[in-house]
């Protein structure tokens, strides 16, 4: 894990090179819908999930399929695709002023309880890209399922310049 | 499906006469909530179901009681109960500049993945009436249970003239 | 139930009071985020579960393990935690302008719809708090798991002075 207090200093820009981030190729909508919108300093992105060039990267529950470790790297991937999709509609991510809120929806199957250690894949993320003072407030929520069977899908909002 | 390119003339309230479409009458809340609330230009909608005259039309899970094609016409009959109570609220949906946030919660039953298509059922019938422009992000959701026993349930933000 | 009509005198402050209500220590996150972001006029809560003390004081599903009636408790022991975060934040919670938005998700077993009679114990106490002019739009969603097992997870949205 990146020490937040040295990541702090610089955009997100910076601290993305920092950490050898390379933001992968922006999702795309499977239906009559947009990656992103925005009204007023409030940018709104659609659910985001662990795909890698437009395929499911991970499929299945977890506690039945996937372990917590699983799907906390499907947590991580699908922010990654969140970035992607932010810095196509923003130009740079050092346009973000903070993140306002994350969802983490999870599928999962049994007595498996929604895991926070799973939803830290996308927290975690954000917070070494954007900073600890930018951390957004959270929920998260076991599901029957998701679309393409993915495990993890993320709903976040951000306040950005306007 | 209509044309969007030739829909995109006129307002919401001259769409959707021309889509042939009349309005069903508006919800009603299930408790101790309203079915509308606007802050600024942001316009905040109850969970829409699929109800008629305030009784579900539609009963059961995806994937075990009801096929694709059924759910994608509750999504339909969902996304009109939400016009409904938006033209209460506003007098008029000309005043709509845009939805904002679709998320598409469907009970969905065994290894069902949440599926885009059933969603579309909502986001087409948007797109039809706001126009390709005003698109909105999107989070589709399977889950165990919805109220009522209903197969849909949608969670809708707009902007709207203050 | 306490009478709305008279309730609505005065602010949410001397409304707890008179209710007898005093405010749990507030919940604290088990992750990488925060409790409440302040956008503008616009307050977002993180999750709210039915803890006490940090510890989950509901465990189980609605309609296997619980019924309707534990889980109505569960959701007011959610909400009396918002509130508590809220006063955090704000300083006072006669800074709120209204409540926005209530999402309830409850882990149902089986064939228990979600109940909106179980969000009523979420509703009826931000209606007693904060007046019949302030109630919220609401979705109210039953979901497979919840963090640390519990019945119920309130997301909250406000509007404050700002």
């Amino acid at each position: 894990m990146v020490n937040p207090t040295t990541e702090q200093q610089g955009g997100a820009e910076s601290r993305l090179a920092k950490l050898g981030i390379q933001l992968p190729s922006a999702p795309s909508p499977l239906g009559s819908y947009v990656e992103t919108v925005q009204t007023g300093r409030l940018l709104f992105l659609s659910g985001m999930l662990p795909v890698i060039d437009h395929k499911p990267a991970y499929i299945g529950r977890l506690g039945r399929d996937l372990d917590a470790k699983t799907g906390r790297e499907a947590a991580r991937v699908a922010a990654l695709n969140a970035l992607a999709a932010m810095e196509i509609h923003l130009g740079s991510l050092d346009r973000v002023k903070r993140v306002i809120r994350l969802a983490v929806f999870m599928a999962t199957a049994g007595d498996f309880s929604a895991d926070p250690g799973v939803a830290d894949g996308a927290s975690d993320l954000l917070r070494d890209v954007f900073g600890l003072e930018s951390m957004a407030v959270r929920s998260v929520i076991g599901v029957q399922s998701l679309p393409l069977g993915v495990p993890i899908e993320l709903e976040l909002t951000f306040e950005v310049e306007e």
